[in-house]
């Protein structure tokens, strides 16, 4: 298992981990299989999004924010209730193909870091299976 | 890694791929293990869910419309934030369970492409691991 | 694979299983890996949650129905329309991380039964790859 280290900077963030997950698996010197990237933490997740227009980032944090209020007399005390609901949602864990050396994705697609409580210091955790 | 095809007829479209992925687990001869099924697509998802009633993607479509709204002045340009939203909440990714030769279901499920964005022309990658 | 009995209490429910595949791990001998835990459930999901606080659990109930009416004309006839969408959002699978003979977790996750169509009685099928 390997870890990389994300910064987010603001309370909600999308951050792209492509090239280090990349990285990971090229120096594995795993041909094919697949590989599970983990977020160790319940107010974030992992998704794959559009790599080309930052609008859609944009649009994401307003429909996100349309869909489940950041405040609504939430009972948790910390308040990051809708950062719990979003975890859940876009879930802490993916697992993606490897073939030919590296990930398989789409031609508009990146691997992002979904923050939804930063800024924080985060991690990912990564596992190659070879298949 | 195999690929199968996927025509979609309509904007918001439920297409059952079950059998597709099932035939080919099973002319893998691989008996147990596991089985990654990843969308190269920003505007698209997999899933599983109920395959007897129809009804149930009528009303899958009018619940998607009223979490996410269609059109709400999105600044990204192609106008389809909705669809790039429901691909992160659906997930572009799903690993399943082989047991005896094929994919372990329940009663009531199959496998659905799910797409957000069409009618468009379609792919499904099938990464199958031993175990 | 194995596979965990789960009962569950109310229409909405969620039930910690982390000791239940914790053991499952441990007694397999497998030290490093992934673990793939499916519910072949239609109106149930897997997630990680907050460990910690159970106001987590009352405002993501909260959260949901605000996000997904409960009932809302549903074409459906059994009126479970909600939990069917909810089982798609959450989805039925996750893939885990095994390192050290246990499952990598933050110091806040537990691993979860979401249960939105209860009281029922339910299962969780898991299945670990030695890596």
């Amino acid at each position: 298992m390997k870890t990389i280290q994300i910064n987010t900077k603001n309370r909600f963030d999308i951050v792209d981990i492509t090239s280090q997950v990349q990285s990971i698996v090229k120096n594995s010197g795993i041909s094919d299989g697949i590989v599970t990237i983990f977020i160790p933490h319940t107010t974030a997740g992992i998704s794959i999004n559009e790599n080309a227009d930052p609008d859609v980032i944009f649009d994401l944090k307003n429909i996100f924010n349309h869909m489940i209020p950041e405040h609504n007399n939430y009972k948790h005390m910390e308040g990051n209730s809708q950062a719990h609901a979003l975890s859940t949602l876009t879930s802490p864990s993916i697992t993606l193909i490897i073939e030919n050396g590296s990930i398989v994705l789409g031609t508009w697609q990146n691997i992002y870091f979904m923050e939804y409580d930063g800024p924080r210091n985060r991690k990912a955790h990564i596992k190659i299976i070879k298949g």
